[in-house]
């Protein structure tokens, strides 16, 4: 035991979270769902390590407010640069270059796994979180693309979400670069700038949106109040033409970035027509960007449009929670050829928090185990308790033991009652010497204690109990717990 | 596309892995079958970060040969130390420690995740590795020390591992703290040397644990040869009397240390016996330490005892798959209070390679996905193959549409034959005129291919392939699968 001055202060790192018993089972849930998606869509599952080489990696981060560029980073003992991945496309590149000759291509993965981003912690945004991930490696044409958005459509369904409750949409970078290039800009720094801009539309609305794409936005609305981000330094003309397009207004034009973008639009919207997913789960939307850096054609996004009741009560639009897109140069920058692929990310925990509020995960709650008190101390009294335990166990009914300080038998009713168990089963001496048990109905029993009175009435009613021999135990147990979920 | 000059090596750090669909699968199925057990024991899922402070996992690491001392670092921004952890117990310590007042005792969790040690890799030996623990917090008596071992020991028979093949071995600290007091061993550092020698008896005999007792070790096996490890100073006389006493030659001794390590040993053989778990299960092993440091009282190693072969076919003894013990400081170092505790951790990525030598495991392999192939790349007939790869999906069959460039035919069935595709579908432009499809039987082909001589003979014979219309298609797919079902 530590003495007061010594001891350590029990705390996480700002940014992370323990995960409880509910959310941990809704996610097991969700996630075998999406795994059978994907699984009947042809994909295997592969998983790479939690870290890389620095320089494997790359710098495809957006919105890089801290020294070390939003990674985790540490110094191996060979002096090499070790980060967490920070998502899981970027170490499937470096899995698929590594091992170029053994893979057969077209190559369809899955995984799910933890990644880490060193950021500003705040409400909501985490520095561990899971993402659950499909790609197409070795697949160059927009048909996989095409095949992504309808393997999305089909993941949001089998989670429960009603058709009309979620949209995928989908957009191509090359539209955005042939918009760019009408306006001369050309600059990569100011190309991200301006794709950053347009990804702010939900957050900021358009007026904020051209604030970013010309002089730069305040964050308290006028000059001088809270922090400055600087814009892309269009004039207003060209802001206006960006914020057409993004707004649907805009005709074509007639570069060939433009076109070709539009084109695979166009090719991505027939196959999906031709399949069967109609506009309202899958729509071309000029407005999605998605924020990293590595994507060079189609993006997509996965919206749930439901208006969803949140942890207040408060009615909430939940917006994206999955989105990717083509990045036919991650793989390429390792080889000396190049590897087209494609490929989707669903922000797990925050999906999960979606199906939860939506009332579609965890509608089949694990049921507490059975307690078996303690009465005696003694060997042979704890052998049969252990017994006991062995016994419901081995047929198939959560079971556990009172592990706690036995002597204060209150104690362990106030346990049985906050872990919710349904059942408690009990031995003093005297049934020990007939071979008998009490079997107590624990849900009953809370039922029957707000209609009685009294202490000595509860006594004499000895309610929700009954005494078996030790040989009926099991199916007594069994009887009770089938009658609970009738009941219930 | 990266110039050569340009391109980044595609590798992973040392002692990390990537990790392939066969095994990905054997150990969900593992764990799977794990849980049940774990739940059915009244266990409950918790799970912490990956990031812990560093002074909040405290230092328990045995053979620390690295500066960080076996630990992966690094600071935080406001120059706060945070470590990976490498265990799933201290960040259970902490957890339970910093939600003491909304924590219902006893506490009786389970949790699997990636542990990480920054030691020197070696073949098998790696820097990242999953493990599986439960663990029961706030359980004074040695009733739930027996409950542990009873728990690991249904594991490995839910696991399909028969009984005789593995045995859970029980010892307790205690009984070798009254052995080293008896000797006048009683400062911690020459404790710990003591308890480590006698950790390694299954490496280096008994021969190898005196010297490690006394003078200490050469590698190579005479002075001078390969490294050096240091011993605990012990004279012969006294090593004589703990290799006696791990050997189970030793009588008992009179201190009250001893004494009372002795006396929870034989309270938890009773509790086993009585609850029907044999010495063939079960055995009290006085050569049992653990290497960790934290440990307080009993501890407990599962052992295959089988002899199963390797990936090389050699037959090995496998030896330890998970092990752990009381660890009754571990909370009281964040309380001014004891907090009992004790716990099991099984170590996953090996138990589930012996599993997988012993045939326990991946018996049931997913079958690989239907190839639609594509003959023409037209708009129209492109969508007809994701219409019928979607078609397939939708009726609950693996399939995938060639993502590739298809219009070297061969690549397309090279590619069905390298991922052991069943059934390939194929529709050229006079098909489709028809409203036709091929379905292809390509295990079937692959068994005739052997037995027809000449490429006309082939194309004459059409083997294992038939025509049907579109309409058709799934009905013909799932016929065929299912005789493919039959004949294997």
């Amino acid at each position: 035991m530590a003495k007061k001055a010594d001891k350590t202060r029990a705390r996480l790192p700002r940014g992370f979270v323990d995960r409880h018993a509910s959310d941990i089972r809704a996610v097991e849930e969700m996630n075998a769902r999406i795994r059978e998606v994907y699984e009947r869509y042809g994909f295997d599952p592969i998983e790479t390590p939690i870290f890389e080489y620095t320089d494997a990696l790359g710098k495809f981060l957006p919105d890089q407010d801290r020294p070390n560029e939003g990674v985790f980073s540490l110094q191996d003992d060979d002096e090499q640069w070790l980060s967490l991945r920070y998502d899981l496309t970027a170490p499937l590149a470096r899995h698929v270059a590594e091992n170029f000759n053994d893979i057969q291509l077209p190559y369809r993965t899955y995984r799910a796994g933890y990644v880490f981003r060193n950021e500003k912690p705040g409400p909501g945004r985490f520095r561990q979180f899971m993402q659950f991930d499909a790609d197409t490696v070795g697949a160059p044409g927009v048909a996989a693309d095409a095949e992504m958005c309808m393997m999305m459509a089909d993941v949001m369904e089998a989670l429960g979400i009603a058709r009309g409750d979620y949209v995928i949409r989908v957009n191509n970078r090359k539209v955005l670069d042939g918009v760019m290039e009408a306006i001369g800009v050309s600059e990569d720094g100011q190309k991200l700038t301006v794709l950053r801009a347009i990804d702010k539309l939900d957050k900021f609305g358009p007026e904020g949106v051209k604030l970013l794409l010309g002089p730069g936005r305040w964050d308290g609305g006028k000059e001088g109040e809270g922090d400055f981000t600087k814009g892309a330094g269009l004039d207003d003309a060209n802001a206006q033409i960006v914020l057409d397009y993004i707004d649907g207004k805009a005709g074509g034009l007639e570069n060939p970035t433009f076109q070709s973008g539009a084109s695979e639009l166009a090719q991505i919207e027939s196959l999906c027509r031709a399949a069967g997913y109609d506009e309202s789960r899958i729509s071309i939307d000029p407005s999605v960007v998605r924020g990293l850096e590595y994507y060079t054609g189609p993006v997509f996004e996965a919206e749930l449009t439901a208006e969803i009741p949140n942890e207040k009560g408060d009615i909430v639009r939940f917006g994206s929670v999955g989105g990717g897109g083509r990045y036919d140069g991650l793989v390429s920058r390792f080889r000396g050829q190049p590897v087209p692929a494609t490929g989707f990310s669903i922000g797990v925990s925050r999906l999960m928090t979606a199906l939860k509020n939506l009332g579609k995960l965890g509608q089949d709650p694990v049921l507490p185990p059975v307690l078996v008190t303690v009465m005696d101390g003694d060997t042979e009294a704890m052998a049969k308790y252990q017994q006991f335990t062995q016994k419901l166990r081995a047929a198939g009914i959560r079971a556990e033991m009172y592990q706690g300080n036995w002597k204060k038998f209150g104690n362990q009713l106030k346990y049985a009652d906050r872990r919710g168990s349904p059942v408690a089963i009990i031995q003093g001496a005297d049934e020990r010497a007939n071979g008998e048990i009490q079997i107590k109905d624990l849900l009953e029993g809370k039922r029957l204690s707000a209609e009685i009175e009294s202490n000595e009435e509860w006594r004499e009613a000895r309610v929700a109990q009954l005494t078996v021999s030790e040989d009926e135990l099991v199916d007594a147990v069994r009887k009770m717990l089938a009658a609970q979920a009738e009941a219930s």
